[in-house]
């Protein structure tokens, strides 16, 4: 029997057993490194002596900025568990008590109540988070409330558990608060939870105490949980302070996830968390506790050293760290906000005060040749080198986000290069 | 409105929309650690000067013992990675490239033909790998086959994708080589693919050349994908060496899964790989290849900075240092074989020549008041503080799988506590 390699590649198709599933398929148009892979697909980046380096305003990662450069303390910390040797083993899946307890406890200083290490379940970043919960609140029929404009990952990860993803608005004239009324025209008997995303991606938005607790009552009322996605938790940089959702957490159940990531400026350490905020025990009585024990059993865990690490990360991060960042920050989304005013065909409808985004609308009748937001983008990439998500990916036709966690000079460049390029491909009437 | 934590508990749970999902919960069953889990529930450690230490023959993870420590070499490339700073930012969804040239690399040096960074995709630990692997098989009616005994994660996982698990034996006297006959009359037109562990996981088999070309042709003829866990490669100490799947990658298309966790003696650092060994480009052709990428889309990805530190780790680390853990493998190897012959209610069909692990044969009617082998080994962690895997985790009832990767003295201790426990509870014909 020859061995293959002689074979026609048609023949040898035809004889494996596979179909391709196109509902998986489709799912990378889910994802905002999906859609970022399509807006760069067309983007020669420039070489030589003078080249103009190509500005990242699509991904909420400015890790490789110097001035973002996480906390010393964290580095300390992870080679410190890396060195002990003691934490090259696999963990347990709900993942390492000390660092369970450690996590607990620097949530609860937000928190009318305590949190127990139990509480806490650690996952590799938010990203596993998310997966988590979409496969334990799954069932037949089930719906799961979500946000627009919002993450699509939620809806990919829905879909593929087979869970259907309705879509609450947001009030742009609002500060993106959760249009309440929509909440619950949406809602039915086979809504489990609804996601809120404070501080906000891609809405730079951070809610008041007042809108959480309506938040709370409506959950209360419609009998779902809560998912408040805190990701972003203390980014905040404008007059409103940040309120954990875990503070209703009598009202409604709430599961907050949140991570590494964002505060200490560490996407790629992939340590994220599920915590049950939930006085009541609503979690435990009705076995949402338990599911998501026994799916964490057979997935991957966060890798062991960065869990032997947290007690330490947490413990000795200075106030500085934290403070620079914030700094940095405050001093982009002002000179997002500025230099957007200038640009005639996006408008912006509110000052980012948290995350790193901030949603523009783009108003295509002073255009030229540009179809929608996706074809902005990828004409963007390709003239001016400069990245910037399309609403599409955000649920959001039309619309932009633009991420401002980038070094200062490079954010002023790229939003430069975005206004020549609107100049660029204005209808003439709008030139004059 | 009082804020629920006034509300009775009762009434609180039943105004909450969420039934649990028993599937999910019951998963737990199926991984090992969820097994081991009840095993040790019942056990109470020692106290005090002479207590005794447990000895932990359950699960394949040597890395706390210092025989078995990490190369020098490898947490040094991690921590240069971390110090460089340079990754701390997500990685793209396949993962680094460098760390993927560097793993084609690695995995070329074994076969005929070469790799590129292009077939390798980097995944949280081989976990993940299976994970990546039955989402994208997965589809309504399909059915894949796997070895018995075997890693039930793999059924865990197929269950939670909606596919059909289906077993083919491994024949005990034939050092748990594949039964071709069984495994032909279980496939069918819905069978997309086909799982074998080698070094085996748990047998402690390793396959010649000649029985791997069998399975090869034999998934050529059922026209289904050949899923090569290997895992425990290199780990051999017997006459056999290691082959890998993937030499017959042009016989059929093979998928193989493998990570630094066991020959490198670190689990907890979660980098783990698909390597699609296929010649004739079948995967691509079929989308397999296109549907890994949509399903590592919306997934986690391995820490940055553990991808960023693969080349030096896979450049720098000795031979000796694989050497060393091939020695104290072999001898470890060596005292478990000869200890368990002199357990009589014990047989042991083969003497193990890879990965860490060895299946036995409980003779239950040679013991009083054990009802199975999960009662044995519930019993065994309660007298003796030794764990053991029973049979049942890996779908081989009345059998045990034994860990011998661990230090020798603490190996040697564990058996004879195990010999006690046996002789203690033996009919008192058998004492005699």
């Amino acid at each position: 029997m020859e061995n293959g390699a002689g074979n026609g590649a048609a023949a040898a198709v035809a004889a494996w057993n596979f179909a391709p599933n196109d509902a998986l398929l489709s799912l990378t148009g889910l994802s905002v490194r999906g859609v970022l892979g399509r807006v760069k697909a067309g983007m020669v980046e420039d070489a030589g002596a003078g080249a103009r380096p190509v500005v990242p305003l699509g991904h909420g990662d400015p890790s490789a900025f110097p001035c973002y450069r996480t906390a010393p303390e964290a580095v300390d910390a992870v080679a410190s568990a890396l060195h002990s040797g003691e934490c090259n083993s696999y963990a347990s899946s709900v993942g390492l008590e000390p660092a369970r307890r450690s996590i607990s406890q620097y949530l609860s200083r937000d928190l009318p109540y305590e949190l127990s290490a139990d509480d806490v379940y650690l996952t590799s970043g938010c990203t596993q988070a998310i997966e988590v919960i979409s496969s334990v609140l799954a069932r037949p029929g089930a719906n799961i409330l979500l946000p627009r404009p919002g993450y699509l990952f939620y809806e990919a990860r829905a879909v593929f558990n087979s869970m259907e993803a309705r879509y609450f608005d947001l009030v742009p004239e609002r500060g993106w608060e959760v249009d309440i009324d929509n909440l619950r025209a949406v809602a039915d008997k086979n809504t489990v939870a609804m996601v809120i995303v404070n501080p906000g991606n891609p809405c730079g938005n951070v809610y008041t105490y007042e809108h959480l607790a309506k938040i709370a009552e409506s959950a209360r009322e419609l009998g779902i949980f809560v998912i408040a996605d805190e990701v972003y938790a203390h980014l905040t940089f404008g007059e409103r302070k940040f309120v954990p959702m875990g503070v209703f957490g009598s009202v409604a159940p709430v599961l907050t996830l949140g991570s590494i990531s964002k505060r200490w400026v560490v996407p790629g350490w992939r340590l994220g968390w599920i915590v049950t905020n939930d006085p009541n025990g609503v979690f435990h009585k009705t076995k949402v506790a338990d599911s998501i024990k026994s799916y964490l059993d057979i997935s991957s865990d966060p890798v062991t050293f960065v869990q032997g690490a947290i007690p330490q990360l947490i413990g000795n991060t200075k106030e500085e760290f934290f403070n620079k960042t914030i700094e940095v920050l405050r001093q982009t989304a002002d000179i997002c906000w500025e230099k957007l005013k200038g640009i005639s065909c996006i408008t912006c409808p509110s000052k980012p005060e948290g995350s790193m985004f901030v949603m523009v609308k783009l108003d295509l009748s002073c255009l030229q040749d540009i179809k929608d937001d996706m074809d902005f983008c990828c004409q963007l990439a390709k003239e001016e080198l400069v990245v910037v998500l399309p609403g599409c990916a955000v649920g959001y036709k039309n619309w932009l986000r633009i991420t401002f966690a980038i070094a200062p000079y490079s954010l002023e460049d790229g939003l430069d290069r975005l206004k020549s390029f609107c100049l660029r491909h204005s209808k003439p009437k709008d030139v004059v």
